[in-house]
């Protein structure tokens, strides 16, 4: 991931990061033989090698035992009990990130959902008016899409990964240690859950993708609008500060909604990858699947990561024009009113009233549920 | 879908047929007046057209009324509230398929992992003769896919859809009706969970997706097993009867693998489309990522469930070789044990025994859990 | 693929229909041994199982074998030899089909482009008005996109598919058969281009994936203009017949654009299929990549057929408001000269005229590319 | 990317580097002033900034007119002509790395295509053995493969792209300057195609996802039988230096085989994503779908570029193991002879001889090939 390449990448800040990473490599370590890493000296990416040996912790070990004079470093595990341990000490963080965005989020949310209630505005089918509705509703909508991921990053488990080199704990057995205790402790030092070995069953890591993936669809929906919204012909919505153009001065780009949707356009596929890696599992290691889930969850995450940040500063410097929105429907009366007619013809009685149905009542239940999430 | 193009899809049945389909959604349209939708008479796929509006309703609402006299059949409801609800119908009624083979699943699992509990052999990772293991360690790993496949489906829900034009029930509201009452109505007359409208957040809708994937994920991973199992120069499992050759009279080759491992490789990218028409939706109905779903769920749950039933045939008539896998055991003896020489002189013992850790109560743990979840 | 769940999949007619490929199957089969297969009593699907031994060849060689009492068809033959030659009689049958959509459509824009040459309207980068543009430019950049997807159609193979059992080509050598001979006939009565075996290599496959992608990826640009230029906002743009609301009467939606533009979010995950398969080849004859591929193919040409068919009737009935264009460029007239003042000072001359660059002389470049690639 | 997220990354070098990135920038404004790039200061990615205006040529433009004093600098471009110019740049760059590493196992596949043309092993189909072929003809699979993929990656181009702020070349026209000049001028200086705007239009940017993607295909057809090979129990091929395990001492996995596999599990997915992002284009410039191509390409590029690599590597030093491929073709003797017998026998002759069919005159046919692609 680089700024150039995938701009507001540095909100995603040390997600993923290969420090972070070597970090929590060596934090398992570490809360294997009981130390404490800032015992030992910091390790850094450069310090190892990964290419050789397919993944980076044969040279850690070394590293860590020549630094430590200690052959008994790492004795019981497997590199992908190390590897896999860490990644979810990773995910775990991303994930809290992204959670906390939508925490933001839902806060935000919640207040302009409340605060335009009654704010009418046309809905829109397939690009075309439909009926009256209130921007308030629509805000509601947003809210169950991000109260739905945030239901979904909340269920989330992350779990230790311990069998040593195929599943069975042969070699923490043979050295005497209780197994139990030995995974309990590691999941507690690591703050991760204590589980049996899923070398070759890989649902802690596709569940964690495809709930990211929730993020960005939900986000994407919120961003739709706000291009739309943002169309000088339809001028609902508006960002709160656009993005300038390298040649006409004049323009102010809904920048955030354009890189949010930019990241929904991608994350699917990147789910997806964890899926093909995980039905190619094999044997007692996969000969290529689960090197494949890596960089497919550091890019994941990180898009993830970037895009939250990107919603929140979307939402809560969104401008919203009433006016335009009211001037819209007022335009629009007669068709958006056929509806309705027809309705009232059959109930016995005259049309009357913006016609918005339970709007009110269903921004107010999404709020309730919003603030039970946020208790 | 059909057998010509994906062999097996026979297995799937109904699931997602026209006719279901059109079952539903007239299912949907009887109990939103309070009908007996027997009491009409049958519809069928040839009476509907769906390419002038974009969906089979309004041709089906015309019908029915036509049929029926009845002007005020459909009422209340949009398009989308129908096609939602009776796609969750159909939905509810394939995950509930392809379950009822997860759990035929974990009963062979059950009784072959307690089998050959026992069962000794080579342990591979990177196609490489690693430690031993045993057989019932190995089918417990697989176990554990397919108790995670069954947890993703059991908690799944299928709400029912119901908004009105837009979402607000402004119709359903002008109509006089009571909406609580309504809805409730509506969902306890098809079987579905009540909730408020879910026109553009998806996620009931890509919840499905993920998990259904996840099904193909687990069986894949065991189909792979059995494929090199079946390799001649492995032959330490194989199918109990095999396909045949066009042209190879000898040829007993592992078809249902083969068609299992075949749907994994497909349906990640049906799930990742669910979710990218999803990140599509916009206003307050998307105009083409709603309607990307339909045949992306006819596809992917036909598959699942055709998947599924291949899966259980193929468990229960697995093969093993307990002999091959012995003498496959016996002839790595000194590699596979080189780590066991590691560890016992590092806990200054001899290394003695089968080295295999805690492979047995690994198995019963998985045991455990798998009697609970059919509980 | 049914009408039902794919809303015009009945504009993709025969195409990969289960006949066609009984048919296809047969003609090989027919042709291998010189025969005419109409002198055959006709083969329909429901005569042929496919899931016992993972395909319908060896069931349709028994049937083919009784009814004829020649043991001698398919000798020299594998099934994967009679699938992948069928198989690709019946891709260049649905690419044909979608070439001669793209040559419609062609026609229709480049008098569209013709029409429009100095038609002006706002152009919009990042949803916002940038400068001055004409409709016709806009419609050159349709006709470059479907020009691209002409050309790539145009650039397929179809290769015959000829090896044996493994491809050696040992069964017809042992039968006493010209090798060269036998393919180049097998090619030729089938119309297919002479090949050496590709059982394993299957870049024929995915460049058609690829290339078919590219189609909807062209139609569905041309959809998004349309469904903005739709909005009653914007109201530059409209399809011919809109489609109904099954409640709302006044409504008339761009139900082409929205069937179209569905169809452009599930196609790439298609193709992306064909190439996780073609990744997974191994052995002589992979053990699901192959099989993966053939209702990826029918799922992809049927969509892609059915909205090229769909895009066609798109373009010939669209409508187009050049005084809507020309009020909102008026409008706007103040921001998109901005770019132009600037230009004009440097330049150290007056601003002046229409600020419309090259538009025509490109419009005019593109056309006489349509031209050429129609001759 | 990164080296620990994805080992072997560093063999990607500066293929699509956030310096070469930059480098391409400022070689895209410098040769639209007629200025040699390094007469300018040198620009580093920390001068940079992308995310306020969605992209960092905003940025870039300011640094350059304010170290140069230039503001005629970029007068006439907009930001899409900089970043796509510069992004076919590094596509250029980067499919020709990719075409030399695909020439170097051509060569290499030559040899052993020769070396073992006579070479006799089982052939598998389904994972079973089936009929008598020779290493040979296996590696003039491969070959086919890799010379498939040479030459879609020959058939590319690389247009510079010219539009101006919408594609209409207003600013280039208003400031005097010759159109065509320009634009062969900035293709010449940038070793480009001169091509009309294709802004919204991506056919060029999906053609060489396709087709990097097609590669990793070749790759990982080649990876798996390297995999099936190395299997103790198959023992017919080796990697030449294997890598190692964190704990079992006697282990030397097929790295660069998983690795590679690794790489042709992810690409699909990515170049997917281009498609759904060319059909995401909109206007005359995508909110969202244009920004979600960069570091797509730049995660598609390295890794097949790392790909690349390392299979050349796997190539190179690739052990084969007649004497293991030659018994067990013995122990299958009866088997793989069944479909000779067949044969012989409707032929009226004794079966005789190894069963090869045309597996030498393959192998010379496909060796012919390769030298005119050398040549």
């Amino acid at each position: 991931m680089s700024e150039l390449f995938w701009p507001g990448d540095d909100r995603a800040g040390t997600v993923f990061s290969d420090q972070a990473y070597v970090d929590a490599l060596v934090a398992v370590e570490a809360a294997w033989v009981g130390v404490d890493p800032s015992d030992w000296a910091p390790v850094t990416p450069v310090d190892l090698t990964s290419a050789a040996d397919g993944n980076p912790v044969p040279a850690l070990v070394a590293l860590l035992r020549e630094r430590t004079g200690r052959p008994d470093l790492h004795r019981g595990l497997t590199s992908q009990d190390v590897v896999d341990s860490a990644l979810m000490v990773l995910l775990r963080d991303a994930v809290g990130t992204a959670r906390a965005d939508l925490e933001t989020q839902v806060e935000v949310l919640v207040r302009l959902a409340a605060e335009h209630r009654e704010t009418p505005m046309v809905a829109r089918t397939l690009t075309q008016h439909a009926v009256p509705t209130t921007f308030g509703l629509k805000v509601a909508t947003w809210l169950t899409g991000v109260l739905d991921a945030h239901d979904d990053l909340g269920r989330l488990t992350f779990p230790v990964q311990l069998g040593g080199a195929a599943g069975t704990l042969a070699a923490v057995v043979e050295l005497g240690r209780d197994v139990a205790q030995a995974r309990d402790g590691l999941a507690h030092d690591l703050g991760l859950s204590p589980a049996g070995p899923w070398h070759t069953t890989r649902r802690p890591v596709t569940r964690v993708g495809d709930a990211l993936v929730a993020c960005t669809d939900a986000w994407s929906r919120i961003a739709n609008d706000v291009l739309t919204g943002s169309r000088p012909e339809v001028g609902e919505l508006a960002e709160g500060s656009g993005g300038g153009s390298s040649t006409m001065p004049h323009k102010a780009n809904p920048v955030l909604s354009v890189l949010v949707r930019r990241a929904a356009l991608t994350t699917p596929q990147l789910a997806a990858t964890l899926h093909v890696a995980a039905a190619d599992q094999a044997d007692e290691r996969a000969p290529g699947g689960w090197h494949a889930e890596w960089d497919t969850l550091r890019t994941l995450t990180r898009r993830v990561v970037t895009a939250g940040a990107q919603t929140s500063d979307l939402l809560s410097g969104l401008r919203v024009h009433p006016d335009r929105m009211a001037a819209t429907l007022a335009a629009a009366h007669d068709d958006v009113h056929a509806e309705q007619r027809v309705m009232a013809d059959l109930a016995g009685h005259a049309p009357e009233g913006a016609y918005l149905g339970q709007a009110a009542e269903l921004v107010d239940t999404v709020i309730t549920r919003a603030q039970e999430a946020l208790r």
